[in-house]
């Protein structure tokens, strides 16, 4: 129901990206964020697309410098840029789609705007460290957040303050979105030890084995990980109780539903395809 | 004789550097520009020592990026962060300080500065690009100086177009800066051939090995090179001559001369050294 203002981002994405090799997904930060706009009622302009266009450059640029530091060699079934030319070019790709972010978010002659991105992305960056420095120990739930908190949730919260800058929002807004990327991370977290277990063989271990640190034991880490979830879902949830009914309010929900639901098949799915 | 311009720079660069391990160097793309500014009596006023400490954060960025290409362990007589901690916090922390500079030139107010050292960015990305796509082949001559322009000369460059939107200059200074920044390299890439040999060991051929691909002929090589390097050097100093004599001009002039000057003992000294 947003899909028309998904294809005007892709397009723009592809323009804007120096490489790509892999399906560029279903763009879900824009995705979530266009739907919370529409039900709200707000008018979607050029500005917020080049917002979400800006939001999906840096999420690529950071897909293309996680895929060295992960080794990662498969995306969304297709060889990753740093597996095909390997991780040299992965890293410069990564920082021209870094730099054509920040280009295109200028074009909105606000610093307010770009100030918000460059923080995310030291944030992103932060996140990361975290995860670097965190790898073959078990840390803390609470760590476990914070860094799930700083690599995934702020991209998700991003353009949602950045747009807050252009548009008078409602209050809260920012922390539907923040909850709904914690969330996705958890997911796709929990998908990763059901599929490859990459996260795992490399040491860095997340909500499941935080809670069940037994491999007899994961269903029922995995159990208590989705009852985690379940409290991320709950305050999207309540939050837009308070919006009135309209198709994209339930598009949304039925996105915020998919949040602790375990395809029965994941047999398949990469841990990257969730990303 | 621009040591206190050069030590408020340093200084401001130690501040916005996530991680420093080793000497930050005698900062010479600060050092040439303040020069050439205060031999045509241009006042060096707060704006301009940014743009300059912004030159040196992308340029330290730039390093940490190339430590991993390279997989450089020394720089400056100090174990690189890459070899330190590791590809990933080279990385990050290359990451993270490109956002500092831009954060650092966001405060000028002005999205033409912005722009130039984006795409800046991008064509030193372009220039590692190029030098990637050539390891192991004989580049020609011109493939070589145009990897060069963009990998090295771009970011002399960038503060001089930086600050000629802030303040009235003379024509041609730009080209004095750009030629300036091609022979620097120039000269970094005989020295390197002097001392450890890393390009060549991993396929990278410059100067000295374009002209003369033969170990036995490899000080034809370099002469040839240093008399490439003079025709920069003339340029630079033609430029000067119609400059009415001072103290800043004579030092430019001295490290102008030194562009084809070869240290008669560079045994211990690092190619990075002179970066």
């Amino acid at each position: 129901m947003v899909s028309e203002e998904l294809n005007c981002i892709k397009k723009e994405l592809e323009r804007n990206l120096p490489v790509t090799f892999y399906d560029l997904g279903k763009l879900i930060r824009s995705k979530v964020t266009l739907l919370l706009l529409k039900s709200l009622e707000i008018e979607i302009n050029k500005d917020i697309l080049t917002v979400l266009t800006g939001t999906e450059l840096i999420h690529n640029a950071s897909l293309m410098h996680d895929d060295i530091i992960d080794k990662n060699g498969i995306r969304r079934n297709s060889q990753t840029i740093y597996k095909k030319e390997g991780s040299t070019p992965s890293l410069l790709y990564g920082n021209i789609a870094l730099i054509n972010a920040i280009n295109m978010l200028l074009t909105l002659n606000s610093t307010d705007i770009i100030s918000i991105f460059n923080s995310t992305v030291v944030d992103m960056c932060k996140g990361e460290l975290l995860q670097y420095q965190q790898q073959g120990k078990m840390p803390t739930l609470e760590e476990y957040l914070l860094k799930t908190e700083l690599k995934t949730a702020r991209l998700f919260t991003a353009p949602i303050r950045a747009i807050s800058t252009l548009t008078q929002l409602p209050e809260n807004v920012f922390n539907v979105i923040k909850n709904y990327g914690i969330a996705f991370q958890i997911k796709n977290d929990i998908t990763n030890i059901l599929t490859t277990n990459s996260d795992y063989i490399q040491g860095i271990y997340t909500a499941p084995i935080i809670y069940e640190n037994n491999p007899d034991k994961i269903n029922i880490g995995i159990e208590k990980t989705l009852s985690l979830i379940d409290n991320y879902k709950r305050e999207c949830l309540n939050y837009l109780g308070n919006i009135s009914d309209n198709k994209y309010k339930r598009e949304l929900i039925g996105e915020i539903e998919c949040l602790n639901r375990l395809e029965r098949d994941t047999t398949n799915t990469e841990k990257s395809t969730l990303r």
